[in-house]
């Protein structure tokens, strides 16, 4: 019942279409070379366009070519553009290292077929769950951070999360093509759909009284984190099995959002696995 | 040996000169609301002008009082300004939330001092070194994770290390005030010296064979951590009594550095205190 997204375009299209056509309405300029190089090596993503500066020319080329094998077709040749023009492509004071690609979003599944196609990998199953988090920079960072401790997905309401924009992906480091970012209508209903799949949620909450580490959370784990300074919202708390703090060592000071996913992460994906030798 | 920085101006002078006196070559502005807010908490921190938006001049108006009763005397008054006009104090997209201070720069104590007065607070203590972290919001960003972890104080080369700007101040979110930021000329000896006042060094080295949760680190400890991509040098690698990776899951997908940071320093503060129960 979670399953809000409409979207259900078939994703794998082989070839990027010819470029020079106008540019689609839902199109993105991502930047920064992991980004550029990860969505070119995503066979899930289509493209239109690969603009760089003359220095990057050669790594361009590399990367287009890579591309376009993958894809089997295709021909969109490398734009050469000067700085200005590069730079007019993109949001004032990107860091784009030379590299721009036009591309269309990526169509993730809905929870639905998300949990219906869970990897059968070592658990635990961790889904990172945003509420309210509207900053690209932070969601972008927790991406990254997810795709390094291999989490299944990142679930986040659809109000008020920040546009799928080449400052997020250029955040993420390339790991937009790598871990799933659903959106919903429904954040609470979404959570309840994740407990009836088996998972246990838990929410992050410096004013818990549990640490995260003190908590069995089993094999399959939702962590929800809220947005820094408000937290996590009363019908989301309420929703959750579980809320945990993590233990910091600073009155006030604070993690920012996706240092906390980070540590978050490692914590129920490794704290349990490689205890520390007792002193 | 290792205490290369010349700077050994006094710190915690009382008031903060009158505004209307043209900018010293050295000042910077801050922005942000937690950054401006953690300077002028900070009796140590001398600043010379406060500017905000029309929007938010109660609030600065607060945080100058507070400012100027901590620091018994001065009387900067709050300059409002337009957006345009503030905005071009600041970097181009700066995300300022409607405040700026024109402050010095702190005087972080040299390495000798730092280390004379260590804190006697419950151990670990932690220095964060960083080899040639160039980015600035990278390196706010270790310092605001080094601040939640109580680490007591980050150490990088002066060599290769940002200005310590705005930009950096915003990411560090207030943390910039709070843990001493000290730039050596030479790394190496400064991570001998280390050793030598009780410091076990520990890098951080994705091909090393063993994680930080296996090491013994006792209860001094120097992280190190290279920029993204190259990592440490080699002579800085060769200087660590350790080093380890942190296990992450997934293969390729790197985490930025302050998350890692964030990783490793819940890692050996908190992961040996607080073990996850057994399933």
């Amino acid at each position: 019942m979670a399953a809000e997204r409409p979207s259900r375009r078939r994703r794998g299209r082989a070839a990027p279409p010819p470029s020079g056509e106008p540019p689609a309405r839902n199109k993105t300029w991502l930047y920064g070379r992991h980004a550029v190089a990860a969505a070119l090596a995503n066979p899930r993503r289509r493209w239109s366009r690969l603009a760089a500066l003359p220095a990057q020319e050669p790594e361009a080329q590399a990367l287009a070519a890579a591309a376009l094998a993958l894809r089997r077709g295709g021909g969109a040749p490398v734009a050469l553009l000067e700085r200005e023009a590069l730079a007019a492509l993109l949001p004032a004071g990107a860091v784009h290292q030379g590299l721009a690609l036009e591309a269309e979003p990526l169509a993730p599944p809905d929870l639905d077929t998300l949990l219906r196609d869970l990897p059968a990998a070592a658990p635990p199953v961790v889904i990172v769950v945003l509420d309210q988090v509207a900053d690209p920079q932070n969601v972008g960072a927790v991406l990254r951070a997810a795709a390094a401790f291999g989490a299944a997905a990142i679930l986040e309401a659809a109000q008020g999360a920040p546009p799928v924009s080449g400052t997020l992906a250029k955040a993420a480091s390339g790991a937009l093509e790598a871990v799933p970012l659903l959106r919903v209508v429904n954040l609470a209903r979404a959570l309840d759909r994740l407990k009836t799949s088996g998972f246990w949620v838990c929410g992050l909450d410096a004013a818990a009284p549990q640490t995260l580490g003190q908590i069995d959370l089993g094999d399959r784990i939702a962590l929800v984190l809220g947005a820094e300074g408000s937290g996590l919202r009363r019908l989301t708390r309420e929703r959750c099995d579980h809320l945990a703090h993590l233990p910091t060592r600073a009155t006030g000071a604070t993690l920012n959002v996706a240092a906390a996913a980070a540590v978050a992460l490692y914590q129920v994906t490794q704290g349990r696995t490689a205890p520390p030798p007792s002193t």
